[in-house]
């Protein structure tokens, strides 16, 4: 019966080692916690078996792989009331917040294109572009931590990053709070959503806001989340198939937890060099961050939720086809080269990861008066 | 009981022949179409007699002003249906349009701005800002004309405008049919919207179906309106004296109608000039499409619905001050000076213009896949 034949166990432990490692990186925590399974210990356990029935199936997913809550999490350090994300959410869609007045949250991370914007990389202050494809906000809050290196360790912290960023909302840190106190409106909505302070107004509440506004942008009830519920027929024949080798060749190790990503740091290239396109050299990932050699080119191992959403694919939007991602991943991280038909039975169960988008009205945003600040040209 | 003066009265009958010219223009069409009063007829009737009484105020009002309707107009060539609309706003809403992939209809007709976006000139493709501050959406289906100089007759026309200006979306024409194309998800979506057409697809479709989506982005139901349908308290005492300055004044002889504007082309400076701050020297207006001299800075009159959410004002977006453009107004067009007092009034007024704002619910887009064209860098 045990289909994790020796060459993936030896993958899955020499994974597991790596993992470990990384885990215990400075500046890494914990590499999951949400409690999901950690393939870093379960990787070299029997579990990876291959499932006979849809309920084998379901169970053996169960231990990888957990189903998005209906309800939004909680972040630490941010009390979620409807007051706080009615702010968050203003302040997500204001693009007054940027130097331009012209770029908000939303334009790069938007709700109406998988929490993306299916662009290689964005377009920023003047049109410029950053280096790395902008991930999904969509589940953002089960990631382990936030940007492609990890260099927040939660969204409150990521979402001072892109406003101040110069290639991105390029506004000087005093703009924003300056921005916020020049649109009177906004005042009341801080006093509601930060009661008993008596400066509620300031960047790291409205940090606080944005994270907690986006804690709600969750996507329930996919087919996968109904199938690990326990709906064998949530899922198709073909979806079976693709999430049986999803588990048997080793995807699952990194891409597990509630997101299926997120839990982790992994090198891009482990078994092969995926070459400059999908791998720029200039950019070390995790490494530039911590100065660490041992964690250059490793990177925040990405969410599959909704990821027929969002192409283009990889930290530097390289593929555009999701197909040849899965074939990409499968030779550089694991060392298989798939048939054609197995690429298929993948993509069709990555499609099952499509979850209930969030249905978002449009906030109406405090007006601009005469005092305040108008955009830099 | 006559309160219109004689200077009152010829100024009238001044600005009445000068409208008439206009509406004789090369391009124009008749000055009202949606059936409003005709100010270029009507004001140099004894109309304007101080009302003594609210219901007197209402009836007086009635002659030159009317309510935005609960419901959304017809445009000429479009029929409006549910699929057209939720293809309009699909398309209003995706930055795919643009060459940059980073600008939709709605980043500078934004639906929680007022339907601008509060930015003297809006930031085009690589941040490049146009010449003319980016007129409201909401309720432009009831202007004559679109664009400032007019140069687009109706909201099919003006759809097309941004999405091929080099400053705005900077789309190649061809780009926006084959970046519909692209997106598998449209096609279906242009079949519903055009029933019986056999190749749906086009760029005249996809503004006929932007401009069906705008048609509904009305805003009735403004306490002016319920006062005008004959609710007495709707406005306040200071939001009734300044409608009585506003009608005795003159400012009701150009803005009138549904949108207390967009009826006429009027002259900005007819008693004296703006100046170049807010009159720009090499904006022609009107007389740059026509190359008539004598409709040289001429601009179609904007609406003053929710004048109070669409700072800064004027085509040029030069003033930030309500108040400052009230009594800017009132000299150059009427050349009245106005007290800090009237001036008050007359803003309060225009506060009274803000109706019901549309509630939108983000669309889902189509999703690009691998065949979908990049953005230009």
């Amino acid at each position: 019966m045990a289909n994790l034949n020796t060459k993936n166990l030896l993958r899955a432990v020499s994974l597991s080692a790596m993992m470990t490692v990384v885990a215990c990186s400075p500046g890494g925590k914990t590499a999951n916690p949400d409690g999901g399974t950690r393939p870093s210990e379960e990787a070299h356990t029997p579990a990876t078996t291959m499932a006979e029935t849809s309920d084998e199936l379901i169970l053996q997913a169960r231990d990888f792989m957990e189903p998005i809550p209906m309800d939004a999490p909680a972040i630490e350090g941010v009390t979620s009331t409807p007051e706080l994300v009615e702010l968050g959410q203003a302040l997500f869609f204001d693009p007054r917040l940027s130097a331009t007045h012209s770029i908000s949250c939303a334009s790069c991370h938007y709700p109406g294109l998988g929490g993306a914007d299916n662009s290689p990389f964005s377009a920023g202050f003047h049109g410029e572009r950053g280096g790395r494809n902008a991930p999904t906000v969509y589940n953002a809050v089960f990631n382990f931590v936030q940007f492609w290196d990890g260099r927040a360790k939660d969204l409150v912290e990521q979402a001072g990053g892109p406003l101040v960023n110069p290639v991105e909302m390029a506004s000087p840190q005093a703009h924003v709070t300056e921005q916020i106190l020049a649109l009177p409106g906004y005042s009341p909505m801080f006093a509601k959503a930060f009661p008993g302070e008596t400066d509620p107004v300031s960047l790291e509440n409205a940090q606080k806001a944005i994270a907690g506004f986006e804690a709600t942008l969750i996507t329930p009830n996919a087919p996968f989340d109904q199938f690990l519920r326990g709906d064998t027929n949530a899922l198709t024949a073909d979806q079976k198939a693709g999430l049986t080798l999803f588990i048997d060749t080793g995807c699952l190790t990194c891409h597990s937890g509630v997101n299926l990503g997120g839990t982790m740091y992994q090198k891009f290239g482990v078994f092969s060099d995926p070459g400059p396109v999908y791998l720029p050299p200039e950019d070390k990932g995790r490494g530039g961050v911590t100065g660490n050699a041992a964690e250059d080119y490793f990177f925040k191992v990405p969410t599959l939720r909704n990821i027929v959403e969002t192409a283009p694919y990889f930290h530097s939007g390289s593929e555009p086809d999701l197909k040849r991602a899965v074939a990409v991943m499968a030779e550089v991280q694991l060392g298989q080269t798939l048939t054609p038909e197995e690429v298929d039975q993948i993509t069709a169960f990555l499609g099952s990861l499509t979850g209930d988008q969030p249905e978002l009205v449009i906030p109406q945003l405090p007006i601009s008066d005469a005092k305040s600040p108008p955009p830099e040209k």
